[in-house]
């Protein structure tokens, strides 16, 4: 009689080039953009409006929200790559394809890229690239993560290290626009905002002003939506004795927060294309207070496309703690928790 | 490089007669109505069952809850309109036309119709009628809201007031009863209530008994499903030092509550027609515990309906004091938050 | 004018042979599947996916979890049987049929099959048999639950004991394969885990390992969903000073709770067939971690079916103790919160 019960993989389970086929396929429909749409109160219209999707966007209905799509792929790898991960260390190469819309199925895989053991051998570092499709498999989003991941015996040997190289951000002509995605007929106050692409340049910085404050109840929520099951989430019991005493929120509900308050500023950035990098600074709990501004990286058009304009955005987000000041800017900040490097692409003016 | 936030609009920023397209149309699924059921639990037949809305009711499939869309039309209004409020001072004209089904998409406008400045300059009541539309065009709710809203410059000129009169209530000869709602076949038992419009009469007083606690990620979670993005409702770190010390809850969510509360006793009144009026007469916060009873206004019958009349309600919330001595109804009550003056369809013996 | 409150059924009000029509029927959609998704973050895959069911299940779409299923069963029937309830004693003889999918409309009865006024003549354990129904008539579930209920007057007289007997559990003969259910092509990869039927034994116990905190927010929003309308789980206030001090958790929360976890060592077992019984030991609050475990009871072949097995598990709940050492199993344990026997069907390796 076997044991049941998966302990997930620990640092020295991995092998440079396994390819996981993940499991539990993800059936997304209007409940979940429901859901999402309550969690975090987004309020950019292409994601808000069928209607709007439509008439200012070309595309036959609203597509499901690209962070959602993120959280669904990323929470299909956690039982194979991060059940027994120390810390999510970061992203890259991240680059949304397809659209998803109500009614598709996400299903994931991940190959492991690099493998490298830290020097205390108690933990090591998996690089891998995880890709989401849809139920035709066709890609709708891959990117590169790395994690910091436990051993179960310190002295297992372990291969060289291998680490990959990946790009700072993804560059405009790797960008993919969706099929059907046309701005020509950009209605910005029913964006409910009056920027277009022209309005941004390279190091401009916006505060964006609100805050919110994170419950319990509502953390657990996203990530059991997103089927992360990642237990430094969901047990206070026992976290209780653990290294902060309290349940951790999952990195993604802070860029989800992030995204749904950079629409004060930012209000006509309403398709995400890009994932460039991400680091989660520092720990959230419940009770804290996120805040958020984002500086405009680069501003580049699309060849071809007189309606789409790409802006290279960093958003910044800290705790209890009113980004007026720009907090993470020039040097590190205490209440800094959060630097997301994407790019979105925007109407122009035309 | 002009700054990109929104700060919203000041008292002095209004002008008479004109009129708002707000942003960010919402589409309504099946994903809202879940959510919706799940943040009151309502158990009202017509809006719980599209069997019973054909077989009971008359129509293709049950409509959205009639509150939900109002707190949908009421949440676009809020950048353009309450995001410097102080306080939402009350309703009066509301009136439901068109049904609102899954799918539906709804945008809204509202038209300055008052504008009064306060004697001491630092505000000014704004007066607006708000309308939602569905994606043909057709109405579906409007309603007149006034609320107090701050000066950014207490020395800034305004003209003169300008205070539209309202009606007291809706009158019966105005009230739309939706098309294909018949009642000729209705089942009380699905209904959950045995009582008919001819069991009611005017002075008759109802108290609901359950008390629901509302939790902070409940009234926030509710608050962004609306993407209302009024401050005061989501961030604990900067109303810790504010005016109440703690988080205020939206209003609406309290109007909800007593309306799911109100089935015990009003199980029939399906439909809600109007809404003549409403007052939070003081602020919730999370951890209270909202208690609600009604009083029946008057009942009309509606001319060529023999299966249809209507009831004027006035509906009274209290937070922590249950409702079987009707507070607020002889004099103000210190524990009373809410009164609702609302109009429904309800199906009558024949 | 007639008290239109409904103050429920005590206990003199049954009568044996009386068969509940219950009000206000339910349509099930996506958002309600969402929602419970992210109450409970369950991964089986055929209520995950409809690619998946499609694929390995032989089905044309996910059907409803089954547990929600029961549980807007079990909430129609509250309103009548169970609001004047001390507490809920068990279920026994649940056995689910047609497959609910989205779009369904399910309405429910409870048929009076036996009564027992206890000693003290305060109280009295009425038994029911609950039926629910799709919008065919087709049944979806049918199980007994007995329940304690006060009586309204003491002194009232009420008929002789009447208990049923029931089956200690559903036998493998009577249950029930879903039309079209076929595990020929399972792929256990998708299904997230690589355990069939044939890997398990009767005795076999399985540690979930994983924990679950409880938040007040979490197990409300789940019983409005469920329309289950029993006082205790909602009022703070009257609760305060009630018999715990505190709101109660609604005990198929923790069914659903201790169904999630079991994910971890039993992610195969993606339909359950019956409810063969149900005891919750000891009250759950906001703020308990719930931790679960499962022994099998019995693995049964299905004549003429080599692709599907059944298992009869019970699974033990405990709070705030990692069940490692399989609280319960050998004698009662004061953290025990839950014993749940119920029985799945699996695929076969063939």
């Amino acid at each position: 009689m076997i044991n049941k019960t998966n302990p997930g993989n620990f640092f020295e389970d991995f092998r440079l080039g396994f390819e996981f086929r993940h499991g539990a396929p993800r059936t997304v429909t209007e409940g979940d953009i429901a859901l999402y749409g309550a969690l975090y109160g987004s309020r950019f219209a292409l994601t808000s409006s069928s209607e709007f999707a439509a008439a200012s966007c070309g595309l036959p209905s609203r597509p499901v929200d690209d962070l959602l799509v993120f959280h669904l792929v990323f929470g299909k790898s956690v039982p194979d790559i991060s059940v027994n991960a120390v810390a999510n260390l970061g992203y890259a190469e991240g680059r949304f394809s397809t659209l998803v819309h109500a009614g598709d199925t996400v299903h994931a895989t991940s190959k492991v890229i690099g493998l490298k053991e830290n020097a205390n051998r108690q933990t090591g570092i998996v690089h891998v690239r995880t890709s989401g499709y849809n139920q035709q498999g066709e890609t709708v989003l891959d990117f590169v993560r790395w994690v910091m991941v436990r051993k179960r015996d310190p002295n297992a040997e372990t291969g060289p290290s291998d680490v990959p190289e990946t790009a700072p951000f993804v560059p405009p002509d790797r960008l993919i626009v969706p099929d059907g995605l046309n701005f020509g007929h950009y209605d910005p106050v029913m964006g409910g905002s009056p920027h277009f692409w022209e309005d941004y340049s390279a190091g401009e910085r916006i505060d964006h002003i609100d805050g919110m404050t994170i419950e319990e109840a509502e953390h657990m929520l996203a990530t059991r939506l997103y089927q992360n099951s990642a237990k430094v989430h969901f047990n206070q019991h026992a976290e209780a004795s653990g290294r902060f005493g309290r349940r951790l929120v999952y990195g993604g509900h802070i860029i989800s927060i992030a995204r749904a308050l950079s629409f004060n500023g930012l209000g006509n950035a309403v398709k995400i294309a890009a994932i460039n990098g991400g680091r989660h600074v520092a720990p959230c709990f419940g009770g804290d207070t996120i805040y958020a501004w984002s500086r405009i990286e680069a501003a580049w058009e699309l060849p071809g496309r007189p309606d789409i304009g790409a802006l290279r955005i960093k958003s910044f987000a800290a705790k209890d703690h009113p980004c007026g000041d720009f907090p993470g800017d020039a040097e590190t900040h205490p209440q800094l928790v959060l630097e997301f490097d994407y790019t979105v692409l925007m109407p122009r003016r035309f």
